[in-house]
C-alpha cells in the first residue's frame, strides 16, 4: 500500500501512478494507493512534513488493520517514518531511505536531485539520520515546486540533465537520485541514465522492490528499535 | 514563552512552572506558559512528538504575532524545532538541544538520564542531529512515564540517583543531563549533582538563559538555513 | 546467477542451495549456481578471501557473456567485488554488503553472527568499507568452520541462539545478520526470528531480491566509480 | 572576570572594553577585566597559545581566590582552557568554545572568519576537539594582525564584509563567528548581520551571557573531566 | 625483502630498484628484491590487486623461511597486505599505509598524486581502512599508465609539478604523497619538495626506513589482529 | 635532540636515557639529550603541559642553531608540538603521535598505558587530534606519578601487566602501547610483548627510528601547515 501524504493529487493521478507502482511489482504482488484526505497539498518543507503525520498514520493504521503486507510511504523525505513504525508491524517503506542505500550499493558517491531549496537541509538530516551522509555527495535542486513538475514535463526533463550533469561533473557524483516522489513518476529515470552515463535510482521502483524484499523474507522494523508508544489519550 | 506541547498539565502546575522558570530570568525578562488545547497527554514516543507539532506550531505563530521576544519548547525531545524555526523570525530554544551543548562544555562525555525507553533512541538520534552523538555516553531510563514523575517524587529521585550513579561509574560519563521536562521540574538537579560529584544539566534553567542569551545578542535562528516555507493551502 | 567462490560443496549441496535460492525469486526470475573449479575450499580468511577471486572472476565473465542479468556473489565477505564491478557491466550482489544495508533499515544497530573469529575483523572493515560502520554494533562468533555447519545443525542452531541472544541482550542490537552463507542456507532465520523477538536477516534471501531489485529497476553499478581496468597482459 | 592573555593592549581600550561587557550583563552581574602583565602582545599563533597561558594561569588562580562567580578567558583560541579547568572550580567560559556552540544552534553550518592564516589551523583543530568540526564550513581570514585592527576600523569592516559574503556565496556556511576578540570589540556584528542577513555570533556577548548561563544554573565544569592536577614543585 | 607482485619490470629496473631501496637503508641493513614469476604486469585497478596476491603470497612464505627480518610490498595500493599478515610473523611493510601515516605527521592535510583514475577510488578505500580519511584531502592523477612512467620521464615530471601544484592551491593540501611506486622510483620526490615548497612523501624511502623501525624496535603485526588462517586443502 | 621538558630528572638518569636512546640509533646518527633548566618536575597534566613549553622552545631554539638534525620531545603528551613545529624547520617528533601511528599499522585497535588518570582525557584528545580516535580502543592506568615508577620497578612491571591483560580481554586491544617515557624507558617493553602476546609499542625506540626516517628521506613538517608565528614582542 502506498500512503499519499498530500491532498494534492486529483483521482485520474493517484490511478496514473497506482499503474506506474504496479508495473514494478512482481506477480503475486500488487500495489495499492491511498491519499489522506487532510493536510497539505503537497510536502515542500518540515511544516509540511510535521503537519502531514498525524492524519497518515491513521490512514496506515486502517491499512493494517484491512490486511495489507506493508506500506509505502509516499514523499522521498519519509516524514514520519519512525512514528509508522512504532504502531505498525508491518514493514513500513522510506523511498528516501531505500534509495539511498540502493544508491549506496552501486557507487563511491550519490547526488540527490530534488525540487527545491527548502528541502535541501531536510534531505541531508536524512543522509544523516541514516548514517549514509559520507555517501551522499551533494544535494541539488531543479527549483519547481511539487505541482508544477508535469505541468512542463519537458522543462522539467532539462532541468533535471543540467543539475544531473552539474553533479557529476563539479560534485563528483558517480550516482543519482531522483529526490521527490513526483518528480520520480514522471518516468524520466532510464532517459536521464542513457544520457548521462550514470546509474539514476527512482525511488518509486525501489521502493515497490524493497517493499517485495522485506515480505518475501518476512523482515520487518525491529520493535525493539521502535517499541509501541505508551497508551493514553489524545485530545 | 515556554509553549507546552501536551494537554495533560492542569492549571496549577502550568502556574508552579511559570513561577520555576521565572526563578531563572534575569531582570527584564519574564517567561510566559501556555499548553496547546489538543494533542497527546504528554510526549512520549516519536508518535506524541509528530502529533504535538501542529497545534504547537498554531500556538507559536500567535506567540511571536503577540510580539514575544523568544519561544522555549516545552520538551526535552525539542518535537518539530525546524518547523517552528522555518515559520518564525524570533529564536525558538529547543532544550535538549541547548542542554546537549552546555553539557559538552562542562565535560568529555555526558549522560542522559530519560523516563521511558520508547524515547531512547529518539534522544540518541537528537544527539546525532546536533553532531554532539561523540559527546553522548549514554541515555539511561527511571522507566516511569512523564505524568507519574512528581506522584511519588521520593521514589523518582532515588531512581535518578540510582541511574546518575551506574552512568558515571559503569558508562564512564563526567555529566549528567536530565532528559525530561517534567522531570527537570521537579527541582532535584542541584540535590543529585551534590549527591554524585558531577554537573547535572537542568533544562529548565539552561532553556531560559539561552533564550535570554540569543535576545540579549540580538541573534536568532539562520534563514538561509530554514527558509520559510512555500505558501500554500493546507486542507 | 549465484557463484560460489569455494570449491568445498558437492553436487547435492549445489542442488539444494539452487532451490533454497529458487524459492526466493519471483516468478519471471530463476537463479542458477555455479561453483569454481580451483580455488579454496571455503573462505575463512583474508587469504582465502584473495586467493578465491582469480577463479571466480573468470567464471563471472563467463556468467555476462552467456546473458545472465546479474551476479550474487557466493560468500558473505563480498570478497573481489570491486573486480567483479570493475569487470562487467551486469549487476553484482555482495550478500553482505545487501545484508548490511537492509538490516540498517529495520532498526539502530545491528550485530553479525558469524563463523570464526578469523573473518571478525574481515567483516568489520567490510562494514566500514560500506560506511555501516556506525549500524554494526558487534560481530559474533559461533566458533565453528563453515564446512562443519551442516554435521551437527542441532548445535549450530542451538549456537546461533546463544550468541544472538547475547548480542540483544549485552551488546544492545536490535537486529541480526547471519554473517556465512553457508549458516544462512541451514534456514533457521525464521526459526530465530521467532524465538528472538527480533528480525533475523537471511543474506540468501536478501541477495535474491536484491539483485531483482536492481534488475527490474535497470540498474548496475557505476562505470564512474568502477573504470574498466586498463586492457594489458596477464602472464 | 574577563582575563587579557596578551599584554598589547592601554589602558583606555581595556577600560572601553570593560564597558563593551558590561553591556551585555544582566542587571546582577557585572565583568571585571584584567591583563597579564608578562607575555605576547596579541595571541596569534600556536607558541602565542602556549607562552600565554603560564602568566595568565596565574592571575586566574588570583580572581577566584577574590571570590569572583566565573572566568572568561580573553582570545578566541581559548588558549589553555583545559588547564584552567583543572586548576579551578569556579566555570571557566572559551569564547570560541562557547561561540561554536551557540552558531551550532543556528544553523546547519557555520564559518569562523580570523584574522590571519596563521590562526586556521589552530581553529580547525578547536572545532574538532569541541566534536564540532562537521558543523563548520570554513575559516576565512581578513588578513590583519590583531593589533592593527582598530588602526583604519573602516576598512577592517570592508573586508569582513567581503569575506562574510564568500563565506555564505561560496561555502555555503548559513551562519557566521567573528573569530577573534579584538575584532569583535570593534562591535560590527549587528552591521555584519543586517547588510549579509544571516546570523553574526558575536564571542564577547556569547561569553557573558554563557557565564550568566553557568551561574544561575550552579554549573561548574566536571571534576571528574578535568581533575586537579598532582601537587608538586614548579621549578 | 621488497617484493614486486607483478611482472612487467626486466631485470636491470630491478638492479636499480635494488640500488635505491638500499641507498636508504642503515648500515647493518640490506634490501633485496624480488618479482613474482605470473600475475599482471602491472597493478592499476582492483583486478590486478586481487589477481596479483596468490603469487606474491607464495613468493612471500618463501621469504619468511629464508630468514628475512621484514617484507615490503612492492605496490603503493597495499595489495593483499591482510592476507601477508595473517600468513606470515615477521613484519609487512605496506607503502600506501606507511606513506599515509608519515604523511599525516608533517601536516593536516595531504595529496596523493597517482597513475590513473582506476586507482582512485582504491586509494580512498585505502585511506577510510586505516581511519585516515580525513587526513587525505584529495587524489590526483598524472594519466599515465605505470610501464610508460619512464618511458618520458621529463613529461612525468612536468605533469607532478602541475598535479602537485593544483593540489596545493585549489584542494588545500599543505603535503604531498607519491602514490605509486614506479612514481616513486623516478627519484623525483626532493626536486618536486624544492619547487613545491611543501614536503613530498616518497613510499620508497618510507618503506624501508619503516621495516627498520619495525625490526629494531622488534616489532610486528599483532597475531590476535591477523590470527593465522585455519588450516584446510586449496584446490 | 632529545628534550626534556621537565626539571626532575638527575644527571645519571639523563646520561642512562641517553645511553637507551641511542641504542636504538643507526649508525651515523646519534642522540644527544638535554633537560630544561626551569618548568615543572614532570609532566602530570594539562597545566604541566601548558608550563613546560616555553622553556622547552626556548632550548629547542637552542637545539636548531647549534646545528642538529631533528627533535625529540621527551613527553609523551607531545606537549606544544605545534609551537615547535612554527618555530623550526626541523623535524620534530612527538613521541605519542609516532608511537600511535606505528600502533595503527599493528592491528585494529590499540590501548595506551600509561600513569595517572590525569592525562587519560588529554591522551584521548590527542588521539583525537591525530584522527587516530576510532583506532585508540582505551587509556589504561597504572597510577603512579612519573617520579615514583623507577623507585619499584618490579611493581610497576606487575601493573603493567595487569592492564596490559585487562586491555586485550576486556577492551579487546590487539595492541598495546606505554604512555609515558618514564615507563618507557624502563626497557619493559620486550618482556611485556613476550607475556602478553600481543605488540606493546615503547615510545623511545619508535621516536628515535621515526627520526632517523625523516632525517634519511629529508622530510619534515609542512610550513605551509605551521607558518612561522608573526614577528612581534614577547614582554
Amino acid at each position: 500500500m502506498y500512503l499519499v501524504p498530500g491532498v494534492g493529487l486529483k483521482h485520474e493521478e493517484l490511478e496514473r501512478r497506482r499503474r506506474v507502482l504496479n508495473s514494478f511489482a512482481s506477480q503475486g504482488f500488487s500495489v495499492d494507493i491511498a491519499a489522506v484526505s487532510s493536510g497539505p497539498l503537497s510536502i515542500e518543507s518540515y511544516c509540511d512534513e510535521y503537519v502531514c503525520v498525524q492524519p497518515t498514520l491513521e490512514l496506515a493504521l486502517k491499512t493494517e488493520q484491512t490486511g495489507y503486507d506493508g506500506i509505502i510511504i509516499g514523499c522521498f523525505g519519509d516524514p514520519g517514518i519512525e512514528a509508522f513504525r512504532e504502531t505498525l508491524k508491518i514493514p513500513v517503506v522510506g523511498p528516501g531511505e531505500a534509495s539511498m542505500h540502493v544508491a549506496s550499493m552501486l557507487g563511491y558517491g550519490f547526488t540527490i536531485i530534488t525540487i527545491l531549496k527548502n528541502v535541501v537541509n531536510p534531505l541531508k538530516v536524512l543522509a544523516r539520520k541514516l548514517s549514509l551522509e559520507d555517501k551522499l555527495v551533494s544535494v541539488r535542486v531543479i527549483d519547481k515546486p511539487v505541482l508544477s513538475l508535469s505541468e512542463n514535463v519537458e522543462n522539467t526533463k532539462i532541468r533535471l540533465l543540467e543539475e544531473g550533469e552539474m553533479a557529476v561533473k563539479e560534485d563528483g557524483a558517480d550516482t543519482l537520485v531522483l529526490g521527490c516522489m513526483s518528480e520520480a513518476f514522471l518516468g524520466l529515470s532510464e532517459f536521464l541514465q542513457e544520457k548521462l552515463g550514470v546509474p539514476v535510482v527512482n525511488p518509486v521502483g525501489v521502493s515497490v522492490k524493497t517493499a517485495e524484499l522485506l515480505v518475501v523474507n518476512r523482515l520487518s522494523h525491529s520493535k525493539l528499535a521502535y517499541p509501541p508508544p505508551p497508551k493514553k489519550l489524545v485530545v
